[in-house]
């Protein structure tokens, strides 16, 4: 029996607020415990990330979908999933849960509420980065379709563990993470003017990825991974 | 078919003992190898913390529950899984396993059998992620009912091994985790006077995610993941 | 209900392309970020290929058995599995694939498009490795023959994880990796000169590990795992 | 259908000669490369370690159970599992495969094929952490009795991942593994003398636990995970 959109909006919403205080979060402590080893501080953040993944898909995943993120959400409207009345509550509690979350992690680490963010990210291989890991986020998405909903969670927080590591962006591959993202001065953020060029790319990633899929495996067994 | 009583607490008793061993053993050994590097020592204390939760949960889940964790045990009562009238020897018997198991860390690594923390872990921030730990930590339990039982062991795993990072107080989410970590004076320890008001916002934290799921996921699927 | 040919190509040709990007993107993120330690580079390097298998198996392994791998497919195609007919396309998709990985992997992190490796491994324990390395993955393949589907995934993505430690040669192990990773000139990088006896000993290793099955395994069962 | 002893001989042999492989091997790499981070080591060694008892009990677990470990096959044959007279039969394949192991490692890292070991690992402390180390290897395998059994492998893996940490012995727990590490002089190794009493205590440990589940689990759904 499907839930409630008001509960499904809660999901989405709770949900996207504990990936950004993970993501935020996890990367202030990472910072400041790695004594300026980047690489140490970015492999805590992988792991915080991919880990929080993998338990809001199987908490969440049963409620909403646990989609966390509006790349995700389009395109499953596209694909007949979501209805696409639906996106609008869906994208604003995605993106109203991410803000919660950095100013949650700000407040848990003695940060300022929100802030806007130094950290540049621009040019066209950051945007290409961004293209290639929503572009295999949703690959990996549709791809577990025909598996249960619990490999979904498995393969998304593999993907994302590996992700941050093999593009040159660190794989932000979710719009309303960027945005949010857009609002903390710490480790894990991005400065406000370069985050529209980051959704753009997330969304073209996500669009190739889907119609790739759309003809690698019918749309039929397709809608059943979003149970 | 249900364990005894007996049965339980001495799952509970011994799960509760390994997990401090290996949260309290991990620490030390963490601190003594990574030369003064914090991040690694939490990253090997996050390691061993949420490899020891799949494997104590995926063992003892089946017997008591493997709560672990008072305030799971409060929580579960109240949604009507264990009987009131069972709680206080469920508590009894977590509390006593883990000081079981920080003893049994100081004897492995020869500290003295008990002592009393000096590591400051106050004030509002810390209470305000232990709230946010433990709402979390409720969140993924009750959000995992509707999943096999092994799925609940690899969600809660994950979501600690992430909580460590994002969290400024590192997540401890258990009450009787905090008790246990206050008689020890070593990187995982917490000064006997700040554990009151970490285990009262992890009461709370457990109460507002409940709160939560009581609405947004039906009481009947609920029941079933605390086989 | 079995795939196309052309689609099982594409998944095999995307598949492999992402695995190659995870293989060279995050060895070079790895490098840049490590400082010069050169274990924690590497442990990047590994977290992220054994993390980005257990996601690309689960997507892909329903549509084309995600080979990703000559000596997986020609060892598949001698027990029986894909016929002898599709081995060239499959091979010629793995390589094409791979070596898009690396072009892709290189744009994302502003690399020349293509660089011979000045990387030496050379010698005979370091061929030796290969054959080791390779042996065991089919071993733990075709051992996996009676599990679901997704337990492949998870038993190749551990077992990519411990071999590129527990090898002298970090564990290519398949040739189509062994050829695209000759053509960067970075942390993951084989020079040319060096490719072919790698490829010799995997193909051997494979073939070793195959015979052995052969007789430990009934081949009934062996064949259910590449569904 | 039970696979035939000759067969069962051949899968322990081949697994424990991988797992010893992955435990020195990574054991060298790790030292190697650290640069003197201890911590850095044992963290890759930790990950191979754990990594590849997921796949090999994965992969073997279905042949011979997957024991890999003269303590599980003796406490299975007392539970009811193997036959006693085949005991001997696999402690001599897993104790062959171990020294196998250690030799391979050695061949691919370039270290003589045998070396007596002068690391020093003795008094009470270090014999009460393997007590420990496998009393809580046990009551994972009995506990994971009524899981499918591709639940004992990620418990295992998992366990030996924390154990490794949370012991000061950082956890042998498997008499072939103790006696095969004593004859490498490399980061793995322990001194020839100090290996009895790590034997021991192992077999203490294993008896312990054994005890304990024979209580609290019924022996009729202990003999369900040895498949």
């Amino acid at each position: 029996m499907r839930s409630s959109l008001a509960k499904r909006m809660t999901a989405e919403f709770v949900g996207t607020a504990f990936l950004l205080a993970a993501v935020v979060g996890s990367g202030i402590m990472g910072e400041r415990l790695s004594g300026g080893n980047v690489a140490v501080a970015l492999l805590a953040n992988t792991i915080a990330t991919g880990a929080a993944l993998v338990a809001l898909i199987l908490a969440f995943g049963h409620i909403s979908g646990a989609h966390l993120n509006p790349a995700v959400t389009l395109a499953d409207a596209w694909q007949g999933g979501v209805g696409w009345s639906e996106v609008p509550p869906y994208l604003i509690a995605q993106v109203a849960g991410a803000f919660l979350g950095v100013a949650v992690a700000h407040l848990m680490f003695g940060e300022p509420v929100f802030a806007a963010s130094h950290h540049a990210r621009s040019g066209i291989a950051q945007a290409f980065s961004e293209f290639v890991a929503t572009a295999g986020l949703l690959c990996v998405i549709w791809g577990c379709a025909r598996h249960r909903s619990s490999a979904v969670a498995f393969a998304v927080g593999a993907y994302i563990t590996a992700a941050y590591w093999f593009t040159a962006s660190t794989s932000f591959a979710n719009p309303a993470v960027t945005l949010a993202r857009s609002a903390t001065d710490t480790f894990a953020g991005i400065r406000p003017a370069d985050a529209p060029a980051f959704v753009a790319a997330q969304l073209l990633g996500a669009f190739a990825a889907t119609c790739l899929f759309r003809w690698l495996s019918p749309p039929v067994a397709q809608s059943r991974c979003r149970e």
